[in-house]
């Protein structure tokens, strides 16, 4: 069962992310070190005692729906209930309306928790938070006074309805429409898909936050706009009037994350109790900039992603690691270069073999929590008032690493359970051992909130550019800075960790300075075609170097010896990354030429 | 759907694995070129209009068991029975008992076509043919008449009976018994787990082998007998007479190949119709020489799941092929330098992040195709009568290419599966879609049949150093002419292919000889800490040289096109590998020794 790693979540992120010093400069309000880990350990417990448990029936239940209801698994709206009782959901949102205010990367860690525990129940709470942001940003007073405390508090839940069947990772083909009326409610007409607890039993309202087209709206994504459409029509004290015309059609059935139920919406099929045809919406900031009101979250979104896959991978390590000291096979030379038949099988954990999946299992898992608490950090410190360029400095750290935030945690995630599942050997094939649950669950991570695929895109043609490319440069010259620690450090059995890192960076730094260059003599395509390995290797670099960066603050030998086993086993592939950035672009354009003329 | 690729299974049978020469030879009996196209020809019609429509089905029914009875889904017991009265079951078995005698590399490329339509349908036929190799070498005449012909005709089928709950990798562990009768029969005692097709309604009987301990057998494995139970007993005939007391108990509740049941069978719980209690069973080879027999099969039967990874990589190949060419999202760059938003939106296969992901699905499922075959081939040649040192020389080919084969081609089956659900976007993750379950599917073969890591144990500790490393190096200088080949050919378009490919061989080969070493010096730890890359580095080096070989054969751009892709996109991880492999170890010791230390 999952038990929340809080001594390492709180090492993470105040010896690695960087939250001790800015809590010791007050850069964090009121956050101090001792609340922070109470915070942790509440959760942890919380995790572990509520959402835990929940998770194998829930997977096993799954969500179901009828006659537009939506009826998640049992146990699941008593521990939402529980969970918001217990103010989870009031962690970030603004202390204006009800919110605690905390930091975004206090607000990921607890949100790798709640995905560790069971991500099907954690990924709705994870829509609320993007909800209360656009409205936070972008929504009128009056908007924000009627529903963000109600979201603030758990009270309603909130979704976000982008996706159409012809509208995935290009928004701009969307066509549900939005009407205006005369009083300055809009109505929304159209289908929106994969919408994420887009219906269900947890509580009594629903706030959907939907993209859609006015009618004389320019064509693409610059013709597009934000509304939000509630279940029920509240009034101005919130008391919940008329049932709106937003209806589930029908649930997936999905590979995992059975408990989630992820909804097919139906916006104005005339079914409503408000007398007329369509959703009654309301306008989030001003028309045809709701592409923009989406990408103020978008970061946060991301990272919350991002997170599952830490959550997931993490679970499936402790997992794991627990079967491979009970379970016993062979004999192992871990202990006698020679064993003999007549000795006692030895714990699996001790075969080489066995150490090897476990050891990149916790080393893939402790990058992607670091990266991910990194880019959390940076955008608590993007939100600087008095330092407009430290601000500007601390935003596009946070810009550049949120796709690495996603992508990289979240391929970690797949990567992760499936070693677990490995790991276990048939019985990780069945079921009922949850290793499998975990690998099924995390493989929705690398496709939603942006396909990884996307993630590198935007990485290699917005990201690295900013600011002519200083600001990718000082964040290797700060990875840079750990391989020197390390070098320094004199401690005993670093091993070529120092050098294999240096060498990473360096190969991160060639990388990204050849794809700065292609973008800039437009060469996008062969961009593009490196794009995916290039995200991996800054993430492998700069996770190895996080990696590091904690070894250097903690003198037990532990973390040291992961860094090293990270740097000398799992970082050698940079060089090849870096070799398929600077050179695979010409054999894939040859090779893809021929794929597309290929009739399918 | 699944279409069998039938003309690159040919061609890579004929040109790439060798089977064009040997068939000029005369070295593979009556096949001929065009006998062989029939064949797979054939092969491809039944699975495509049979098979295939079957798995989605088969996936969502699943098999069922109650009572000791187990319903395998609608539709799956007909298409066995068509499948067997096509003669599918008798491709390979012995001609003496009314098989066809067919090459063992042809029966792989049957079996990747029954596993492309639907593996959990063809992992039942595939354990048949382990218990007609071990019959037909280690069996009693008497035993071979009354079982080989009608497991050959496919009336019955076999199943192999070898985990225990404490008996996994580790079958030194066994402690199913069995007791000697003085009419020479035995009477079996036990539990066994992980029975693949151990009960269902496919046949009227079902033949177990199963491995068991005498009372006196010494410790160990030196201490396994190999025992043949029949469900029902037959008379000399072949009547089926009294029910055996061995029981299905229960099935498993698996992540995929729901359709085959994965049984506990319980030996001699005196539930028979045999008026005694105990499984009747008769001894197969001699006493306590069980394991031996297993060995004989083990190679067939471990490339045969290599084959289930390149089944399921083809089906997932094809599947986002087809989605890729037809689903249209953003603008592509690949015919528009800077596209317009007006531009009609682009089928994803024209994104360069796609075609990187299809082309690597294809390379990839290409390489292990190629090994596979190879392998099976070199079983073929193995069988030489009158050439000795011929005889010696392919069976240590096979040998060492069988772990490969195994491990290398079921992790092509995970990953490109996986990359299958990618392509597909949030349609992946839907099951109905069905690329999910191909992931689902694929993801027990890296676990049985001797899990990766013990594949690649084996490689490391008794497949290279065969004949004092004579074996593995005549195996390089081949793949070296197959580079000196691509560079000699002067082909155009060829860019780095030739370079990448020698790189990667002179990669191999001082991985391998440093491995080598290791052995010889008894540092047998550090060589198994190397295991698992080295596998890895083997199956790319092999697998791209194939894709080579297959290139210069071929006049047509497209094998180039992807063989030089494969050398310039996923070759570079070669260098990586074998740095991993030469100086990963000291680093894995260091973490594993903490790793041991730690309480679970």
């Amino acid at each position: 069962m999952y038990k929340a790693p809080v001594t390492d979540i709180a090492f993470t992120l105040k010896s690695v992310a960087g939250l001790d010093e800015a809590m010791a400069n007050g850069r964090l309000g009121e956050l101090t070190p001792d609340l922070l880990d109470a915070i942790l350990e509440e959760a942890g417990r919380f995790a572990g005692e509520t959402l835990a448990p929940l998770a194998p029936s829930g997977d096993r239940e799954g969500a179901r729906a009828a006659d537009g209801r939506v009826t998640t698994p049992a146990g699941w709206p008593q521990a939402y209930a529980d969970w918001s009782a217990g103010g989870w959901a009031a962690l970030t949102g603004p202390e204006a309306h009800g919110g605690q205010g905390l930091p975004t990367a206090l607000s990921a860690a607890a949100f790798e928790i709640w995905n560790g525990a069971s991500m099907g129940f954690a990924i709705g709470p994870c829509l609320t938070v993007g909800a209360v942001e656009a409205l936070e940003a972008h929504g009128s007073a009056e908007l924000q006074a009627l529903y963000l405390p109600r979201l603030i508090s758990g009270e309603w839940m909130g979704t976000m309805n982008l996706t159409e069947p012809q509208a995935g990772s290009d928004l701009s083909a969307l066509r549900t429409r939005a009407e205006r009326r005369a009083d300055g409610t809009y109505r929304i007409f159209g289908t929106k898909i994969y919408i994420t607890y887009g219906e269900h039993d947890w509580t009594e309202n629903i706030v959907h936050l939907v993209l859609a087209r006015l009618p004389d709206a320019p064509a693409g994504v610059k013709g597009i706009s934000l509304f939000l459409v509630p279940k029920f029509i509240p009034d101005a004290d919130g008391a919940l009037g008329a049932r709106n015309d937003v209806w589930c059609h029908s649930i997936e059935h999905k590979m995992g994350i059975h408990g989630s139920p992820t909804c097919t919406m139906i916006y104005g099929d005339g079914k409503g109790e408000t007398g007329e045809a369509g959703a009654v919406g309301w306008l989030v900031g001003e028309e045809n900039r709701g592409l923009a009101c989406m990408f103020t979250m978008m970061n946060n979104a991301r990272l919350l992603v991002g997170m599952q896959g830490v959550g997931v991978a993490e679970a499936a390590t402790q997992k794991a690691v627990a079967y491979a000291h009970e379970r016993r096979q062979g004999r192992s030379t871990l202990l006698a270069a020679k064993p003999e038949p007549s000795d006692p099988m030895s714990p699996i954990v001790e075969h080489p073999d066995v150490a090897r999946m476990l050891l990149t299992m916790k080393a893939m898992t402790g990058m992607a929590r670091a990266i991910t608490y990194a880019c959390g950090f940076a955008t608590d410190l993007s939100r600087e008032r008095d330092d407009a360029a430290q601000a500007r400095f601390w935003q596009e750290r946070a810009n550049l690493l949120t796709p690495v935030a996603k992508a990289f945690a979240t391929d970690v995630g797949v990567e992760v359970a499936s070693l677990g599942v490995q790991v276990h050997g048939g019985m990780g094939y069945v079921e009922e051992t949850g290793a499998a649950r975990l690998l099924r669950d995390a493989r929705i991570a690398p496709i939603y909130e942006g396909t990884n695929g996307i993630q590198a895109i935007d990485l290699v043609t917005r990201k690295i550019g900013q600011s002519e490319g200083a600001t990718v440069a000082a964040y290797l010259a700060e990875l840079e800075a750990v391989a020197e620690g390390l070098r320094a450090s004199n401690r005993p059995d670093t091993g070529e960790a120092a050098a294999r890192l240096s060498k990473a960076i360096a190969d991160l730094r060639e990388a990204t300075d050849h794809l700065l260059r292609r973008i800039a003599e437009k060469r996008t395509g062969e961009a593009l075609a490196g794009a995916t390995p290039y995200l991996r290797l800054f993430g492998l670099t700069a996770g190895t170097a996080y990696l590091a960066k904690g070894a250097l603050a903690d003198e037990a030998p532990a973390r040291l010896a992961l860094a090293r086993f990270a740097a000398e086993n799992l970082l050698p592939e940079t060089a090849a990354l870096k070799r398929i950035v600077l050179s695979g672009a010409a054999s894939l354009a040859a090779a893809h030429a021929l794929l597309v003329e290929e009739s399918a």
